[in-house]
């Protein structure tokens, strides 16, 4: 948040495009996680909008790794790919809270927390309606899909701002960030942001944001602290 | 969220002060519920505003039951204690999700969970200020405090829409609870449940509240028959 | 322990069968609590021994409420059934440790742990070999199994004495398990409790039993005092 | 379990002492692990017993890095230490099972689980007991001990064969392991080594290992399966 707030005043002179607010997205596969940024996109009448106009887009880490150019990747990560100001993006994946670098640029991290074996069932009638065979399924879960999470995803969920219990099933979660990135959208976190870099927030409403300014910078410095300490696990 | 919608539909007629919007906040002891609590209130600058003015209150459970009377706590509980419109209420306790006609109340369901290693911590330090004998603490927390948790507390984390980590500490997460009280206490989830209603939203902000309600609808739905099937364990 | 030990002594006068050593052996579905059993059985080479001289026998909770008339049932808990002596039980079921009677009535209790992904992929396969629908199978698992597990058989795991991870994979748990049924068997652990009891063990094999007993009655002494504070959650 | 009868069945020939039994025992700080093993110490009578007659040893790692040499140390890792055979070495550590080339030699692993919170108990009137200041105790645990726990000791506790919950208050465990060595010591478990090594058994006693140790066989390529494609986490 700090280092987001740092850049974004540095940027200010330089980019007429501030950095989008970033949203990572992490759990199990089948925890719904993609299912949850729809939802999202939807609640927000985004997926009506034509491609250009959207003000929010969903980023899935499998389809960024293959689709994007290297190039297009290192922009879309730093803030300066070709989409409108101010924009949301969420950026959704097993693995998205791994890398330190990644993780740190996120302003809100959501683990999306749903138990193993829903998630089993869940991708198992998936998988089944996608024409393949039960044992191979299961075997494929049980010999990589299952250590994989255990060894890299289900280590990082200790760096989430937020856990999500149950998935899309949870409207009262789903709705609180949809008003969250709705008053993004609407400007009221940017100006927060703004009026708590150059102090000139006045009213209640500003008065606000530079008390939580504050209070962010402290939890960045701690939370740069807690993970320098250790690695995923 | 619809049983409160509802309520809230019929009540306009009948009372002046509709339902106040209700937060319960979980968590073990020291796990941070009511140094949550009060850190949304100093975010908000409730703190600084005349008692009789708060649009913010803070409801702890021990003093809840321990101070109101009967009639008050009643009042309290069906929205209609008297504090202004329109209003929030933080209500804060280790079983404030154990009973199941208080917990269909909240809005908002927050569990704060903390290690309990760094709860004994807190706890600990905490009651040694208060001039308590160590082993006394100790011997008190594992016979009654650790016991009482397992049994009746952390089987109701399953109830949470958010969960909410590391308490305190955890700025990212508070700061979103923040906007979201504010954006209820600006009129915007008010607006937007009444648009909801009424049905007469049409602008880009009003369209996403009327997709909203009709999944907050299947979310009550799914919700009720969760927990009619299944008591805290 | 302690109350089957004085029983035990109580009883010797009385009647010729001393009870049997009672292995309960808990676990959620496909948890893999009947394969570890006739592994066990298998190891000891009682599979092939004739049903009438076995000394080692399953009990299935399942089975045993269901072919068993009361009065067997009750013999069969008391340890009058029909078996020669000395005897061993192994009583598998996902409740078995839920009625406190029932609980207190093992000298062993067995919990095998197996994650609930793995375990759900058993029952799949296993269910699917049965001729039934996968959709059916997982519908069914969702709703009933999985809610059941964990409202009552996970919060009997706290009463295990011994945590089998991964089931019937994990041979050196089950050698471990094998070994002290064989001596059992054999009357080293009979011997044991009668030295105990009757006080004239001398040699050192005899000695260490003396201590054990001591630590027994400690042991028991604490468990009623844990399980009388608390029930299952 | 397999290679540890092959290199006995090699080393017979050209060394008088065969490897001792090695017992892993792991588990958080002030989980009791050391307890645990003094308790098994006592219960066997080898407390009593003059250091150089002992048939039962207790490594704790902090210890062995600490007092021995390198070559001391190599040795005793491999077996070749002066004591008598046959032996039963306890080797104990909240990072004994980290190492895959340590953590392949125990013939039995045992994980000691015991809460948090419990820990942290027992930590704090251990550490005050040596006069010690409590701030900087709660300071140090949570700096230092409770992130190593869940970096690199937590994660090997799936390495377990067997978890034994609530520490030294678990006497039904605690006897049972006991008793296990209690059979090695009396060269039940050698003779079983053996007889399943030249194939000779016949008795109802022998037959059983033999069967064991196809068993064993067949639980140790998996267990080389499932532990090189994972690392701890």
């Amino acid at each position: 948040m700090a280092s987001a707030g740092s850049s974004l005043g540095a940027g200010e002179a330089e980019r007429p495009h501030p950095r989008p607010f970033l949203i990572g997205v992490s759990g199990g596969t089948a925890s719904g996680k993609s299912t949850v940024c729809e939802k999202i996109m939807e609640l927000l009448g985004q997926n009506e909008v034509d491609h250009h106009q959207r003000k929010l887009i969903i980023l899935s880490q499998d389809r960024f790794y293959k689709v994007l150019t290297a190039e297009q990747k290192a922009k879309a990560l730093k803030g300066q790919y070709n989409f409108d100001h101010p924009d949301v993006v969420l950026f959704e994946g097993i693995l998205v809270f791994y890398n330190q670098d990644i993780r740190d640029m996120f302003h809100l991290r959501l683990f999306v927390d749903t138990d193993s074996d829903v998630r089993l069932s869940r991708r198992v009638l998936r998988d089944m309606k996608r024409g393949r065979d039960l044992e191979q399924i299961l075997t494929q879960y049980t010999t990589f899909v299952k250590p994989a999470f255990e060894e890299f995803c289900l280590p990082t969920k200790k760096y989430a701002d937020v856990i999500i219990p149950r998935g899309v099933d949870n409207m009262v979660a789903i709705n609180l960030i949809v008003q969250h990135i709705q008053d993004i959208l609407n400007g009221d976190i940017c100006k927060w942001q703004r009026g708590a870099m150059n102090g000139h927030g006045r009213t209640y409403k500003r008065s606000f944001p530079e008390q939580a300014e504050g209070s962010t910078m402290l939890t960045a410095s701690k939370r740069s602290h807690l993970e320098s300490s250790s690695r995923p696990h």
